[in-house]
Protein backbone atom coordinates (compact mmCIF):
# COMPACT_ATOMS: atom_id res chain seq x y z
CA UNK A 1 0.00 0.00 0.00
CA UNK A 2 1.29 3.58 -1.22
CA UNK A 3 0.73 5.73 2.18
CA UNK A 4 -0.42 9.36 1.48
CA UNK A 5 0.11 11.88 4.09
CA UNK A 6 -3.07 13.87 4.81
CA UNK A 7 -2.05 16.54 7.66
CA UNK A 8 -0.26 19.09 5.57
CA UNK A 9 -3.76 20.51 4.10
CA UNK A 10 -4.19 24.30 4.79
CA UNK A 11 -7.92 23.18 4.78
CA UNK A 12 -7.10 21.80 8.32
CA UNK A 13 -7.43 24.74 10.65
CA UNK A 14 -4.34 24.70 12.26
CA UNK A 15 -2.62 23.89 9.27
CA UNK A 16 -4.07 27.03 7.74
CA UNK A 17 -3.15 29.14 10.70
CA UNK A 18 0.87 28.06 10.49
CA UNK A 19 0.65 28.61 7.17
CA UNK A 20 -0.47 32.49 7.33
CA UNK A 21 1.93 32.84 10.12
CA UNK A 22 4.55 30.93 8.10
CA UNK A 23 5.21 28.43 11.28
CA UNK A 24 7.95 26.36 10.22
CA UNK A 25 8.21 24.46 13.07
CA UNK A 26 4.61 23.14 12.84
CA UNK A 27 4.74 22.33 9.46
CA UNK A 28 7.89 20.67 9.94
CA UNK A 29 6.98 18.52 12.84
CA UNK A 30 4.21 17.18 10.84
CA UNK A 31 6.26 16.11 7.62
CA UNK A 32 8.54 14.37 9.82
CA UNK A 33 5.85 12.80 12.19
CA UNK A 34 4.02 11.45 9.14
CA UNK A 35 7.54 10.16 7.59
CA UNK A 36 8.53 8.28 10.66
CA UNK A 37 4.50 6.81 10.74
CA UNK A 38 5.29 5.01 7.62
CA UNK A 39 4.49 7.51 4.88
CA UNK A 40 5.47 7.29 1.36
CA UNK A 41 4.62 10.61 0.08
CA UNK A 42 3.68 13.78 2.27
CA UNK A 43 0.49 15.59 0.46
CA UNK A 44 1.07 18.97 0.24
CA UNK A 45 -2.38 21.87 -0.23
CA UNK A 46 -1.83 25.39 0.39
CA UNK A 47 -5.93 25.83 0.34
CA UNK A 48 -5.25 29.31 -0.49
CA UNK A 49 -6.66 30.58 -3.90
CA UNK A 50 -5.55 33.45 -5.79
CA UNK A 51 -2.26 35.04 -6.41
CA UNK A 52 -0.73 34.23 -3.08
CA UNK A 53 -0.56 29.75 -3.32
CA UNK A 54 2.17 29.28 -5.38
CA UNK A 55 4.20 31.15 -2.60
CA UNK A 56 2.56 29.08 0.04
CA UNK A 57 3.18 26.06 -1.93
CA UNK A 58 7.02 27.34 -1.94
CA UNK A 59 7.48 28.01 1.44
CA UNK A 60 5.57 24.36 2.37
CA UNK A 61 7.45 22.07 -0.25
CA UNK A 62 10.92 23.99 1.45
CA UNK A 63 9.66 23.12 5.11
CA UNK A 64 8.96 19.21 4.04
CA UNK A 65 12.53 18.72 2.49
CA UNK A 66 13.94 20.44 5.15
CA UNK A 67 12.99 17.36 7.16
CA UNK A 68 12.59 14.41 4.52
CA UNK A 69 13.60 12.92 1.38
CA UNK A 70 10.00 11.67 0.69
CA UNK A 71 8.52 12.54 -2.35
CA UNK A 72 5.55 15.51 -2.30
CA UNK A 73 2.06 14.75 -3.24
CA UNK A 74 1.45 18.59 -4.90
CA UNK A 75 -2.63 19.60 -4.06
CA UNK A 76 -4.33 22.25 -5.62
CA UNK A 77 -7.18 22.98 -7.52
CA UNK A 78 -5.36 24.91 -9.76
CA UNK A 79 -3.29 23.52 -12.74
CA UNK A 80 -1.41 27.07 -13.29
CA UNK A 81 -0.46 26.59 -9.60
CA UNK A 82 0.75 22.87 -9.60
CA UNK A 83 2.86 23.36 -12.79
CA UNK A 84 4.40 26.70 -10.85
CA UNK A 85 4.93 24.88 -7.77
CA UNK A 86 5.71 21.50 -8.74
CA UNK A 87 9.27 22.62 -10.40
CA UNK A 88 10.09 23.56 -6.81
CA UNK A 89 10.49 19.44 -5.63
CA UNK A 90 13.93 18.06 -5.69
CA UNK A 91 12.42 14.42 -6.61
CA UNK A 92 8.89 13.64 -8.59
CA UNK A 93 6.58 13.18 -6.67
CA UNK A 94 2.12 13.30 -7.65
CA UNK A 95 0.47 16.18 -8.98
CA UNK A 96 -3.46 16.25 -7.02
CA UNK A 97 -5.07 16.47 -9.18
CA UNK A 98 -6.59 16.36 -12.60
CA UNK A 99 -10.06 15.03 -13.67
CA UNK A 100 -12.34 15.29 -17.08
CA UNK A 101 -13.61 18.62 -16.01
CA UNK A 102 -12.28 22.16 -17.51
CA UNK A 103 -9.02 21.62 -19.69
CA UNK A 104 -6.45 20.80 -16.18
CA UNK A 105 -5.45 17.28 -17.74
CA UNK A 106 -4.34 19.05 -21.19
CA UNK A 107 -2.53 21.66 -18.72
CA UNK A 108 -0.58 18.71 -16.83
CA UNK A 109 -0.10 15.96 -18.80
CA UNK A 110 1.85 17.72 -21.25
CA UNK A 111 3.67 19.44 -19.08
CA UNK A 112 5.14 16.31 -17.40
CA UNK A 113 4.49 13.59 -19.81
CA UNK A 114 8.63 13.00 -19.86
CA UNK A 115 9.60 13.62 -16.39
CA UNK A 116 9.07 10.64 -13.81
CA UNK A 117 5.91 12.75 -11.80
CA UNK A 118 3.15 10.58 -11.28
CA UNK A 119 -0.95 12.30 -10.81
CA UNK A 120 -3.58 11.68 -9.70
CA UNK A 121 -7.02 11.20 -11.86
CA UNK A 122 -10.29 11.98 -10.35
CA UNK A 123 -12.77 10.23 -12.14
CA UNK A 124 -15.13 13.21 -12.58
CA UNK A 125 -16.01 14.43 -16.21
CA UNK A 126 -18.03 17.64 -17.51
CA UNK A 127 -21.13 17.32 -15.34
CA UNK A 128 -18.52 16.36 -12.40
CA UNK A 129 -19.15 13.41 -10.52
CA UNK A 130 -20.97 10.49 -12.30
CA UNK A 131 -23.25 9.08 -10.20
CA UNK A 132 -22.67 5.11 -11.32
CA UNK A 133 -19.91 3.12 -11.53
CA UNK A 134 -20.55 2.44 -15.26
CA UNK A 135 -20.13 6.49 -15.93
CA UNK A 136 -17.43 7.36 -13.57
CA UNK A 137 -15.56 4.35 -16.26
CA UNK A 138 -16.57 6.30 -19.09
CA UNK A 139 -14.66 9.34 -17.09
CA UNK A 140 -11.72 6.70 -16.52
CA UNK A 141 -11.60 5.87 -20.46
CA UNK A 142 -11.25 9.21 -21.46
CA UNK A 143 -8.50 9.82 -18.64
CA UNK A 144 -6.73 6.21 -20.37
CA UNK A 145 -7.26 7.97 -23.88
CA UNK A 146 -5.66 11.23 -22.97
CA UNK A 147 -2.50 9.15 -20.95
CA UNK A 148 -1.97 7.54 -24.09
CA UNK A 149 -1.79 10.37 -26.07
CA UNK A 150 0.67 12.54 -23.99
CA UNK A 151 2.44 8.86 -23.69
CA UNK A 152 2.10 8.21 -20.10
CA UNK A 153 2.12 4.64 -18.80
CA UNK A 154 -0.15 3.30 -16.45
CA UNK A 155 1.75 2.40 -13.69
CA UNK A 156 2.34 6.71 -13.32
CA UNK A 157 -1.55 7.13 -12.63
CA UNK A 158 -3.26 7.33 -8.95
CA UNK A 159 -6.83 6.93 -10.37
CA UNK A 160 -9.40 8.24 -7.10
CA UNK A 161 -12.73 6.47 -7.59
CA UNK A 162 -14.05 9.57 -5.52
CA UNK A 163 -14.87 8.55 -2.34
CA UNK A 164 -18.35 9.86 -1.05
CA UNK A 165 -20.24 10.29 1.83
CA UNK A 166 -21.85 6.63 3.06
CA UNK A 167 -24.52 8.48 4.85
CA UNK A 168 -26.23 9.72 1.65
CA UNK A 169 -25.80 6.05 0.26
CA UNK A 170 -28.20 3.44 -0.84
CA UNK A 171 -25.82 0.26 -1.79
CA UNK A 172 -22.98 1.36 0.82
CA UNK A 173 -19.58 1.65 -1.46
CA UNK A 174 -20.60 -0.68 -4.17
CA UNK A 175 -20.26 2.03 -6.84
CA UNK A 176 -16.41 2.72 -5.40
CA UNK A 177 -15.74 -1.34 -5.59
CA UNK A 178 -17.49 -1.84 -8.49
CA UNK A 179 -15.16 1.37 -10.72
CA UNK A 180 -11.97 -0.01 -8.38
CA UNK A 181 -12.82 -3.78 -8.89
CA UNK A 182 -13.19 -3.13 -12.91
CA UNK A 183 -9.81 -1.09 -13.23
CA UNK A 184 -7.64 -2.97 -11.49
CA UNK A 185 -8.64 -6.41 -13.59
CA UNK A 186 -7.97 -4.15 -16.70
CA UNK A 187 -4.96 -2.02 -15.82
CA UNK A 188 -2.49 -4.62 -12.74
CA UNK A 189 -0.03 -2.15 -12.60
CA UNK A 190 -1.76 1.35 -12.18
CA UNK A 191 -2.24 2.78 -8.90
CA UNK A 192 -5.99 3.28 -7.80
CA UNK A 193 -6.29 5.90 -4.33
CA UNK A 194 -8.83 7.11 -2.48
CA UNK A 195 -8.97 10.42 -0.18
CA UNK A 196 -10.28 7.56 2.60
CA UNK A 197 -11.47 9.49 5.48
CA UNK A 198 -14.80 11.09 2.82
CA UNK A 199 -16.71 8.02 4.15
CA UNK A 200 -17.63 8.91 7.15
CA UNK A 201 -18.78 12.72 7.05
CA UNK A 202 -21.15 13.35 9.18
CA UNK A 203 -21.73 10.36 10.86
CA UNK A 204 -20.22 9.51 14.28
CA UNK A 205 -17.33 7.13 15.14
CA UNK A 206 -15.86 7.83 11.89
CA UNK A 207 -12.82 5.58 12.53
CA UNK A 208 -14.66 2.37 12.51
CA UNK A 209 -15.84 3.57 8.54
CA UNK A 210 -12.42 4.73 7.82
CA UNK A 211 -10.68 1.45 8.60
CA UNK A 212 -13.86 -0.75 7.51
CA UNK A 213 -13.45 1.14 3.75
CA UNK A 214 -9.79 0.95 3.80
CA UNK A 215 -10.04 -2.98 4.07
CA UNK A 216 -13.09 -3.44 1.49
CA UNK A 217 -11.42 -1.22 -1.22
CA UNK A 218 -8.06 -2.76 -0.86
CA UNK A 219 -10.04 -6.28 -1.21
CA UNK A 220 -11.40 -4.24 -4.23
CA UNK A 221 -7.92 -3.56 -5.96
CA UNK A 222 -6.80 -0.12 -4.07
CA UNK A 223 -3.48 0.12 -3.53
CA UNK A 224 -2.93 3.73 -2.59
CA UNK A 225 -4.76 6.22 -0.15
CA UNK A 226 -4.61 9.50 0.73
CA UNK A 227 -4.72 9.21 4.81
CA UNK A 228 -3.73 10.00 8.52
CA UNK A 229 -0.19 7.37 8.39
CA UNK A 230 0.35 8.58 12.53
CA UNK A 231 -3.39 6.87 12.90
CA UNK A 232 -2.02 3.30 14.07
CA UNK A 233 -4.90 1.97 13.70
CA UNK A 234 -5.36 2.55 10.41
CA UNK A 235 -1.41 1.73 9.68
CA UNK A 236 -2.37 -1.80 11.51
CA UNK A 237 -5.41 -2.75 9.49
CA UNK A 238 -3.71 -1.71 6.50
CA UNK A 239 -0.64 -4.10 7.17
CA UNK A 240 -3.17 -6.67 8.74
CA UNK A 241 -5.20 -6.87 5.21
CA UNK A 242 -2.00 -6.79 3.08
CA UNK A 243 -1.43 -9.92 4.57
CA UNK A 244 -5.12 -11.58 4.61
CA UNK A 245 -5.25 -10.69 0.93
CA UNK A 246 -2.29 -13.07 0.55
CA UNK A 247 0.14 -10.41 -0.48
CA UNK A 248 2.32 -10.72 3.00
CA UNK A 249 3.58 -14.57 2.88
CA UNK A 250 4.08 -15.45 6.55
CA UNK A 251 3.32 -12.09 7.30
CA UNK A 252 6.76 -11.18 7.15
CA UNK A 253 5.84 -7.40 6.41
CA UNK A 254 3.11 -7.55 9.43
CA UNK A 255 5.63 -8.41 11.79
CA UNK A 256 8.42 -6.21 10.30
CA UNK A 257 6.35 -2.59 10.84
CA UNK A 258 5.21 -4.04 14.30
CA UNK A 259 8.85 -4.23 15.54
CA UNK A 260 9.17 -1.05 13.77
CA UNK A 261 6.74 0.51 15.70
CA UNK A 262 4.57 1.82 13.27
CA UNK A 263 1.34 -0.17 15.06
CA UNK A 264 0.35 -1.67 18.22
CA UNK A 265 1.92 -2.01 21.32
CA UNK A 266 3.67 -4.56 23.09
CA UNK A 267 0.46 -6.01 24.51
CA UNK A 268 -1.88 -5.14 21.25
CA UNK B 1 -24.66 -9.91 11.84
CA UNK B 2 -25.34 -12.33 14.73
CA UNK B 3 -22.96 -12.07 17.69
CA UNK B 4 -22.11 -15.22 19.57
CA UNK B 5 -20.47 -14.12 22.80
CA UNK B 6 -17.18 -16.26 23.37
CA UNK B 7 -16.41 -15.00 26.64
CA UNK B 8 -17.79 -18.33 28.78
CA UNK B 9 -15.38 -20.80 27.78
CA UNK B 10 -13.20 -23.21 30.63
CA UNK B 11 -10.25 -23.09 27.79
CA UNK B 12 -9.83 -19.60 29.61
CA UNK B 13 -7.53 -19.83 32.68
CA UNK B 14 -9.85 -17.19 34.51
CA UNK B 15 -12.64 -19.12 33.22
CA UNK B 16 -11.94 -22.75 34.00
CA UNK B 17 -10.80 -21.43 37.87
CA UNK B 18 -14.70 -19.90 38.04
CA UNK B 19 -15.90 -23.61 36.90
CA UNK B 20 -14.07 -25.49 39.31
CA UNK B 21 -15.17 -22.73 42.60
CA UNK B 22 -18.53 -22.69 40.91
CA UNK B 23 -17.96 -19.02 41.70
CA UNK B 24 -21.82 -17.68 40.30
CA UNK B 25 -21.24 -14.07 40.36
CA UNK B 26 -17.87 -14.32 37.69
CA UNK B 27 -19.75 -15.94 35.72
CA UNK B 28 -22.91 -14.12 35.52
CA UNK B 29 -21.39 -11.10 35.47
CA UNK B 30 -19.58 -12.41 31.83
CA UNK B 31 -22.48 -13.30 30.81
CA UNK B 32 -24.45 -10.28 32.02
CA UNK B 33 -21.56 -7.90 30.53
CA UNK B 34 -21.64 -10.00 27.14
CA UNK B 35 -25.13 -9.20 26.92
CA UNK B 36 -25.02 -5.38 27.35
CA UNK B 37 -22.84 -5.24 24.83
CA UNK B 38 -24.90 -6.72 22.37
CA UNK B 39 -24.39 -10.40 21.79
CA UNK B 40 -27.22 -11.98 20.25
CA UNK B 41 -25.88 -15.93 21.59
CA UNK B 42 -23.92 -16.63 25.09
CA UNK B 43 -21.48 -19.42 24.30
CA UNK B 44 -21.08 -22.29 26.97
CA UNK B 45 -18.35 -23.96 27.24
CA UNK B 46 -16.89 -26.14 30.22
CA UNK B 47 -13.49 -27.41 28.76
CA UNK B 48 -13.92 -30.25 31.34
CA UNK B 49 -13.53 -33.74 30.36
CA UNK B 50 -15.35 -36.94 31.44
CA UNK B 51 -18.19 -37.47 34.08
CA UNK B 52 -18.18 -33.69 35.76
CA UNK B 53 -18.69 -31.84 32.25
CA UNK B 54 -22.44 -32.37 32.12
CA UNK B 55 -22.59 -31.13 35.77
CA UNK B 56 -20.52 -28.39 34.88
CA UNK B 57 -22.56 -27.17 31.66
CA UNK B 58 -25.77 -27.33 33.17
CA UNK B 59 -24.51 -24.93 35.96
CA UNK B 60 -22.88 -22.58 33.78
CA UNK B 61 -26.23 -22.90 32.10
CA UNK B 62 -28.31 -21.91 35.37
CA UNK B 63 -25.64 -18.82 36.19
CA UNK B 64 -26.22 -17.62 32.48
CA UNK B 65 -30.23 -17.89 32.39
CA UNK B 66 -30.57 -16.15 36.09
CA UNK B 67 -29.13 -13.19 34.25
CA UNK B 68 -30.16 -12.88 30.38
CA UNK B 69 -33.14 -14.29 28.53
CA UNK B 70 -30.71 -14.28 25.52
CA UNK B 71 -30.53 -18.43 24.27
CA UNK B 72 -26.89 -20.67 24.85
CA UNK B 73 -24.68 -21.37 22.36
CA UNK B 74 -23.64 -24.59 23.79
CA UNK B 75 -20.11 -25.64 23.49
CA UNK B 76 -18.57 -28.95 23.69
CA UNK B 77 -16.28 -31.64 21.70
CA UNK B 78 -19.01 -34.62 23.25
CA UNK B 79 -21.76 -35.26 22.01
CA UNK B 80 -23.26 -37.26 24.71
CA UNK B 81 -22.63 -33.81 26.93
CA UNK B 82 -24.05 -31.66 24.77
CA UNK B 83 -27.16 -34.01 24.33
CA UNK B 84 -27.40 -34.62 28.05
CA UNK B 85 -26.87 -30.77 29.07
CA UNK B 86 -29.41 -28.75 26.13
CA UNK B 87 -32.63 -29.89 27.50
CA UNK B 88 -31.78 -27.57 30.21
CA UNK B 89 -31.85 -24.21 28.53
CA UNK B 90 -34.98 -22.88 28.40
CA UNK B 91 -34.98 -21.74 25.01
CA UNK B 92 -33.62 -22.97 21.51
CA UNK B 93 -29.93 -22.23 21.14
CA UNK B 94 -27.29 -23.71 18.92
CA UNK B 95 -25.27 -26.73 19.53
CA UNK B 96 -21.69 -26.06 18.95
CA UNK B 97 -20.61 -28.47 17.26
CA UNK B 98 -21.00 -31.08 14.88
CA UNK B 99 -18.58 -32.30 11.66
CA UNK B 100 -18.31 -34.96 9.11
CA UNK B 101 -15.65 -36.41 12.12
CA UNK B 102 -16.36 -39.27 13.85
CA UNK B 103 -20.35 -39.92 14.03
CA UNK B 104 -21.72 -36.70 16.09
CA UNK B 105 -23.89 -35.62 12.98
CA UNK B 106 -25.87 -38.45 13.23
CA UNK B 107 -26.29 -37.93 16.90
CA UNK B 108 -27.46 -34.58 17.12
CA UNK B 109 -28.95 -34.32 13.81
CA UNK B 110 -31.77 -36.17 14.96
CA UNK B 111 -31.93 -34.99 18.32
CA UNK B 112 -33.01 -31.82 17.63
CA UNK B 113 -33.99 -32.35 14.30
CA UNK B 114 -37.80 -31.21 15.26
CA UNK B 115 -37.22 -28.85 17.65
CA UNK B 116 -36.01 -25.32 16.85
CA UNK B 117 -32.12 -25.54 17.78
CA UNK B 118 -29.66 -24.51 15.61
CA UNK B 119 -26.14 -26.16 14.98
CA UNK B 120 -22.74 -24.95 14.48
CA UNK B 121 -21.18 -27.44 11.25
CA UNK B 122 -17.42 -27.42 10.99
CA UNK B 123 -16.26 -28.57 7.58
CA UNK B 124 -13.90 -31.33 8.79
CA UNK B 125 -14.19 -34.60 7.30
CA UNK B 126 -13.12 -38.04 8.12
CA UNK B 127 -9.49 -37.34 7.60
CA UNK B 128 -9.53 -34.17 9.43
CA UNK B 129 -9.66 -30.21 8.17
CA UNK B 130 -9.45 -30.55 4.37
CA UNK B 131 -6.49 -28.01 2.74
CA UNK B 132 -8.63 -26.87 0.06
CA UNK B 133 -11.31 -24.93 -0.37
CA UNK B 134 -13.11 -27.16 -2.50
CA UNK B 135 -12.21 -30.41 -0.35
CA UNK B 136 -14.07 -28.48 2.31
CA UNK B 137 -16.86 -27.89 0.22
CA UNK B 138 -17.24 -31.70 -0.70
CA UNK B 139 -17.54 -31.93 3.50
CA UNK B 140 -20.22 -29.16 3.19
CA UNK B 141 -21.95 -30.99 0.32
CA UNK B 142 -22.01 -34.28 2.95
CA UNK B 143 -23.45 -31.86 5.75
CA UNK B 144 -26.47 -30.46 3.68
CA UNK B 145 -26.82 -34.36 2.06
CA UNK B 146 -27.32 -34.86 6.29
CA UNK B 147 -29.36 -32.29 7.24
CA UNK B 148 -31.86 -33.01 4.44
CA UNK B 149 -32.00 -36.93 5.36
CA UNK B 150 -32.90 -35.42 9.00
CA UNK B 151 -35.08 -32.40 7.82
CA UNK B 152 -33.15 -29.71 9.12
CA UNK B 153 -33.41 -26.92 7.12
CA UNK B 154 -30.13 -24.25 5.93
CA UNK B 155 -31.61 -21.79 7.83
CA UNK B 156 -30.94 -23.56 11.12
CA UNK B 157 -27.22 -24.34 10.57
CA UNK B 158 -24.08 -21.90 11.07
CA UNK B 159 -21.26 -23.36 9.06
CA UNK B 160 -17.89 -22.81 9.96
CA UNK B 161 -15.97 -22.72 7.61
CA UNK B 162 -12.47 -23.65 9.73
CA UNK B 163 -10.27 -20.42 10.30
CA UNK B 164 -6.63 -21.34 10.81
CA UNK B 165 -3.59 -19.85 12.05
CA UNK B 166 -2.59 -16.74 9.03
CA UNK B 167 0.91 -17.29 9.82
CA UNK B 168 1.14 -20.51 8.38
CA UNK B 169 -0.82 -19.91 5.33
CA UNK B 170 0.76 -18.84 1.80
CA UNK B 171 -2.69 -17.45 0.46
CA UNK B 172 -4.48 -15.12 3.25
CA UNK B 173 -7.70 -15.80 3.85
CA UNK B 174 -8.53 -17.19 0.36
CA UNK B 175 -9.44 -20.67 1.00
CA UNK B 176 -11.57 -19.17 3.76
CA UNK B 177 -13.38 -16.44 1.82
CA UNK B 178 -13.75 -18.77 -1.02
CA UNK B 179 -15.56 -21.68 0.36
CA UNK B 180 -17.78 -18.44 2.27
CA UNK B 181 -18.47 -16.83 -0.99
CA UNK B 182 -18.91 -20.51 -2.60
CA UNK B 183 -21.83 -21.88 0.15
CA UNK B 184 -23.57 -18.12 0.30
CA UNK B 185 -24.07 -18.35 -3.15
CA UNK B 186 -25.40 -21.43 -2.79
CA UNK B 187 -27.58 -20.68 0.36
CA UNK B 188 -28.51 -17.06 0.26
CA UNK B 189 -30.69 -18.05 3.81
CA UNK B 190 -27.80 -20.46 5.83
CA UNK B 191 -25.39 -18.74 8.44
CA UNK B 192 -21.97 -18.61 8.32
CA UNK B 193 -20.23 -18.42 11.27
CA UNK B 194 -16.35 -18.30 12.48
CA UNK B 195 -14.57 -18.21 15.21
CA UNK B 196 -12.37 -15.58 14.82
CA UNK B 197 -9.82 -14.75 16.81
CA UNK B 198 -8.38 -18.56 15.39
CA UNK B 199 -6.87 -16.09 12.59
CA UNK B 200 -4.26 -14.42 14.58
CA UNK B 201 -2.52 -16.97 16.70
CA UNK B 202 1.32 -16.46 17.25
CA UNK B 203 1.11 -12.92 15.69
CA UNK B 204 1.87 -9.83 17.05
CA UNK B 205 -1.01 -7.09 17.55
CA UNK B 206 -3.87 -9.57 16.71
CA UNK B 207 -6.48 -7.09 16.96
CA UNK B 208 -5.91 -5.52 13.67
CA UNK B 209 -6.16 -9.04 12.16
CA UNK B 210 -9.39 -10.48 13.83
CA UNK B 211 -10.76 -7.02 12.50
CA UNK B 212 -9.71 -7.25 9.02
CA UNK B 213 -10.75 -11.23 9.07
CA UNK B 214 -14.25 -10.13 9.88
CA UNK B 215 -14.42 -7.35 7.63
CA UNK B 216 -13.27 -9.15 4.40
CA UNK B 217 -15.01 -12.47 6.03
CA UNK B 218 -18.30 -10.59 6.05
CA UNK B 219 -17.72 -9.31 2.55
CA UNK B 220 -17.51 -12.92 1.68
CA UNK B 221 -20.85 -14.06 2.73
CA UNK B 222 -20.05 -14.25 6.72
CA UNK B 223 -23.56 -13.46 9.02
CA UNK B 224 -22.26 -14.86 12.27
CA UNK B 225 -18.95 -14.80 14.39
CA UNK B 226 -18.00 -15.92 17.60
CA UNK B 227 -15.96 -13.73 19.17
CA UNK B 228 -15.93 -11.17 21.94
CA UNK B 229 -18.72 -8.40 21.86
CA UNK B 230 -16.86 -6.19 25.29
CA UNK B 231 -14.09 -5.48 22.53
CA UNK B 232 -15.69 -1.96 21.34
CA UNK B 233 -13.75 -2.19 17.93
CA UNK B 234 -14.81 -5.33 16.86
CA UNK B 235 -18.76 -3.98 17.55
CA UNK B 236 -17.64 -0.77 16.17
CA UNK B 237 -16.27 -2.36 12.77
CA UNK B 238 -18.67 -5.07 12.29
CA UNK B 239 -21.48 -2.33 12.00
CA UNK B 240 -18.98 -0.20 9.83
CA UNK B 241 -18.79 -3.04 7.29
CA UNK B 242 -22.69 -3.93 7.88
CA UNK B 243 -23.04 0.06 6.34
CA UNK B 244 -20.08 -0.47 3.36
CA UNK B 245 -21.53 -3.64 2.31
CA UNK B 246 -24.79 -1.91 1.68
CA UNK B 247 -26.94 -3.63 4.49
CA UNK B 248 -27.44 -0.70 6.55
CA UNK B 249 -29.66 2.03 4.49
CA UNK B 250 -28.41 5.83 5.33
CA UNK B 251 -26.42 3.94 8.77
CA UNK B 252 -29.21 4.16 10.63
CA UNK B 253 -27.96 0.58 12.13
CA UNK B 254 -24.97 2.06 12.74
CA UNK B 255 -26.19 5.12 14.13
CA UNK B 256 -28.53 3.32 16.21
CA UNK B 257 -26.01 1.11 17.55
CA UNK B 258 -23.68 4.36 18.71
CA UNK B 259 -26.40 5.98 19.95
CA UNK B 260 -26.89 2.72 22.29
CA UNK B 261 -22.96 2.96 23.38
CA UNK B 262 -22.53 -0.08 21.79
CA UNK B 263 -19.32 1.26 20.27
CA UNK B 264 -17.09 4.70 20.23
CA UNK B 265 -17.02 7.23 22.52
CA UNK B 266 -18.16 10.50 21.85
CA UNK B 267 -15.03 12.11 20.41
CA UNK B 268 -14.15 8.72 18.71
Amino acid sequence: MIIIGEKINGSIPVVAEAIAKRDEAFIKARAKQQAEAGANYIDCCASVSGPGEVDALKWLIDCIQDVTDLPICLDSPSPEALLAAYPFCKRPGIINSVSMEGDKIDQIFPAIADSKWQVVCLLSGKEGIPKTAADRLKVFDQIMAKAKEYGIRPERLHIDPLVEMLCTSENGIETNTTVIRTIREQYPQIHITAAVSNISFNLPARKYLNLGFVVLAMNAGLDSGILDPTNRDMMGLIYAAEALLGEDDYCMEYIGAYREGLFGTAKA
